[in-house]
């Protein structure tokens, strides 16, 4: 019993965040109380504004406070893209590379042991936008996980009826790492993927 | 330009908080919105509670919404001890050892090169309680480092015309750990320090 009962509460709320523990908990908290008062407090406003008003984009499922997010309302992006991912930081990621297409995001993957099938996730309104689109290509961009590839096999199979071209983002392995660090089933698909030099 | 700005408001709030970068305050804040907006809410609630209601103890300095801190209202406590600490993440650790003297908590250590002199970081405050006190001892229990020791031995002089014995808490090695691993000095301290083994 060391802590009075508000620094407590505030110790035990910083919790929730990911990857804080009690002792980096304590450490934010003193550190807060102790030196930027004003910012504690300036978090506190931006929490409880993100947490009671932001929503999700109607068009695209990502996190929005706007009926429509930046992304769907800008008018200069390329409509017979999209990009399907499955959460709103793979947005982020896949803007950072200089697509400007549209997207679509999944909630997470499908995982039929937590009990999370297609409609869980998000994919018939997946059908619906790609229905009131005019894509030209759907680009599956899930993660590269087990889940992450049956996600992906399973909108390429209700997709491949169609006239659109359904692609998927390479596996290979990534720039800048070292060939013997690199995971066998990482490097037979560069192998497998293996493409002709542009000189 | 990829999340609304409401998120990217609450992503910078949470960078204020110690060992939070861009990418970290990107998945906290996401986290929180998908997963869990109601632990959103109440660590908004406990962070204006703490940064409004908490101040400081009257007698120990800790952090404390009290007038007095539960350590210094507490009246079954050892009077005769005082152990001064850099601050309040400090009572806690030296709480979990069983100590049940009193404390005084500085406002951190010595730093003429951060302008940081005495008044700074409290030494009067330590001498009106120590002066308005009636203990035997007074433990300085600073951090082992360079500005922990100036401060112990700053605050020692100035306690050495009184007939209370100051101690400073012992220099060893850590429990736990292995000889090898241990720098130099604190194994210089370690021996300097050495002790009969009572069986």
């Amino acid at each position: 019993m060391s802590f009075s009962p508000l620094i407590r509460q505030l110790i035990d709320a910083l919790r929730i965040l990911p990857g804080v523990g009690q002792k980096t908990a304590q450490r934010m908290a003193l550190q807060l109380l102790e030196r930027d008062r004003s910012g504690g407090l300036r978090l506190a406003q931006a929490l409880t504004a993100a947490m009671e008003g932001v929503g999700h984009c109607q068009r695209c499922r990502t996190l929005s406070e706007e009926a429509l997010c930046p992304q769907c309302a800008d008018p200069r992006r390329d409509d017979s893209l999209l990009c399907v991912v499955e959460g709103p930081l793979d947005v982020f990621a896949v803007e950072q590379t200089g697509y400007r297409g549209r997207f679509f995001v999944l909630k997470g993957h499908l995982s039929p042991l937590d009990g999370l099938g297609p409609e869980a996730i998000g994919i018939p309104e997946l059908m619906e936008r790609i229905e009131a689109g005019s894509f030209s290509e759907v680009i599956l961009a899930t993660n590269p996980t087990v889940e992450g590839e049956a996600t992906a096999h399973y909108i390429a199979q209700l997709l491949a009826p169609r006239s659109i071209a359904v692609t998927r983002i390479a596996h290979g392995v990534p720039l800048g790492g070292e060939l013997e660090l690199v995971d066998g089933g990482t490097l037979a698909h560069a192998l497998a993927g293996r493409r002709p030099i542009g000189l």
